[in-house]
């Protein structure tokens, strides 16, 4: 059914995607990751349950006295843009200095970058600090980019800022400006319940913390989170025991069940 | 069993109720209205899942710098007072200006008044600011009107006010002054799990977004809820799982279940 | 199996800590003590459910303004050091002393102050306030104490700050300096959900509302969380649904399978 193909930076194809989930979510099991997250009020209880579901470990204090010290220890930081106050703002500041100088892969999720100019000036400035990975939807993304997002746009834009873009919607794009995959997992459920894709921001950040290739780890995360949103859709009644049901999935994830289910291309 | 009564401003009797709320949940689906939410660190994450589930869409942000801009893009506000801290106080004035100059509807929930006296200031302040709405419980009535919660006294409040009164209790009182609904739906396991009314009112601020009588979209809302959660107890074993059962119902509500189940007076 | 053991302060044994634990749950049920939690961002919607299932009412405001007269009116108060960030640590400051003042009873969590020192020398000068009890984990308790945790270290420090120590761990410890509980209750899926040990500590600060001994207070807590995780336990599928099951499970826990369950020596 899969093939390889040649000529991709690291010999592996995309259609290994699935292979190369499979081995990062032993990965997060075996040296549980610390990723400290700077996200919004909404979600911090659902991305640190979904973080712990995986295997990883969250931390998540916006303190200015002591993210720095947070973040030069962990594995990888995420900072998630949602309800950014000012608060947010300082601690991101420090943090993704800290990750820079100790060397802590980051991402960022842009929420909501359509809907307030600053926030997305905001984001764009940040991209200065060489984020690992940005993982955004389409409206996010032409905000940030000032393109509507082609396959073409997104490898341009990863090759100008030199990330691995992943971009959510009814199937995931994952580009690096080199390589692609399109991720066709998922379920119509998981855009009702909230947090889920910043939920999906912190798996990639998890899977940054044990895989340096951000395209694989973002390509691994989505593919993670779209197979067990989808085997949790199964045993769901409606959005709140699929919440309910994506985390005890995530828990219970092996890597034949991943590959099994995968869709990518 | 139901019958019209005659007199009402709209021709339409409180024993209508249940088919409004019917018509409501199905525009509510339609039109997917964005609800700006101020409300508390406790309630937002499950307030979030309640509008989600209900059709609604929930943006969250106090940051003084964006709210402005998301409240006026909103279909409706809801101003939450509870853990009400500098913040939430600051974004909160500037939320409901950008309301009431861009005509948003918005929905005052006096989160425990009764408890500081500063804050029962600051809510009968608020109320300057025409709401369309208020829900709150008997305790928090007495301390914003200074009178026992009787049927007269909500009329004649409303009335000042010129907002609807929804008051939550074994049976909930809807008033605008001139109609009445009392709906005795709902369970005990309401109160068992937190930000439960916060959420009642969250689905007001909804009804309200795709509803411009204040009347009928605060009974339909609280009709909504409470058969939703007599219709999640009898499948929840405890608080837990009538958490999950009730963003669950809410999914799959349709108009004649809720009118079937209704209990309107 | 269990017998009664003499020479200890009050005639009391630890093996009537489970007998103490279901006394305890019917005086929370009865008497409903109000807990104000300072609490982190992640812990709190967790926090107020797992009060609420266990009988207890829960309050959160961090406002600077209404802390103080919340926490005069409350039955205890609940500190907890998780993202501990400028509006918390002014909070505390204020409700530590409100709490002194009127001899509230009040618990410390001095959450990953093994993380940074700057929090582990706040987490020092709180104790001198009096704490009836603190609960933490073995890493926190050699940051604290600057002693590894032997029942000897916990004994020592119990006596030097007068406080109840509860030691989270495979088996939980708690010591007064006089006597001693090792409670084997749990189940590792606690681990796997966030705030598990922060709602530990609320039900901890709920006992101690109604019991004004500490040590009976605090190993009557950890009893019934413990019991209440293993028989979770043993109807999740993973953590999403072990979270859900552990507030049911408080709900309907009664004396009896309490008592049935316990393992205390």
């Amino acid at each position: 059914m899969r093939h390889s193909e040649a000529g991709t930076r690291d010999g592996l194809a995309r259609n290994d995607v699935p292979q190369i989930a499979a081995a990062l979510l032993d990965r997060l099991r075996a040296r549980s990751p610390r990723v400290h997250c700077i996200t919004n009020a909404v979600a911090q209880n659902f991305t640190a349950n979904v973080l712990l579901a995986s295997g990883a470990v969250p931390s998540m204090t916006l303190s200015v006295e002591e993210i720095g010290a947070f973040v030069a220890g962990a594995d990888a930081l995420l900072v998630n843009l949602g309800t950014f106050d000012r608060e947010r703002r300082e601690a991101t500041g420090i943090a993704v200095k800290a990750a820079v100088r100790e060397n802590v892969p980051w991402i960022l999720d842009p929420v909501f970058i359509d809907r307030t100019p600053s926030r997305a000036a905001f984001a764009r400035a940040l991209i200065e600090n060489a984020p690992k990975a940005v993982r955004l939807n389409a409206a996010e993304f032409a905000a940030l980019s000032g393109s509507e997002p082609t396959r073409g746009a997104l490898a341009a834009y990863a090759r100008a800022t030199k990330t691995a873009i992943g971009l959510s919607g009814e199937t995931d794009w994952v580009s690096d400006g080199e390589r692609f995959a399109a991720i066709a997992n998922g379920h119509a459920l998981m855009a009702k319940v909230t947090a889920m894709g910043c939920a999906a921001s912190a798996l990639v950040a998890a899977c940054l913390g044990v895989e340096p290739d951000a395209w694989r780890a973002t390509a691994a995360a989505l593919t993670i989170i779209g197979v067990a949103g989808e085997l949790a859709a199964a045993k769901a009644e409606g959005p709140g025991s699929f919440a309910v049901a994506i985390l005890d999935t995530l828990h219970n994830l092996d890597g034949p069940a991943l590959v099994a289910r995968a869709q990518v291309s």
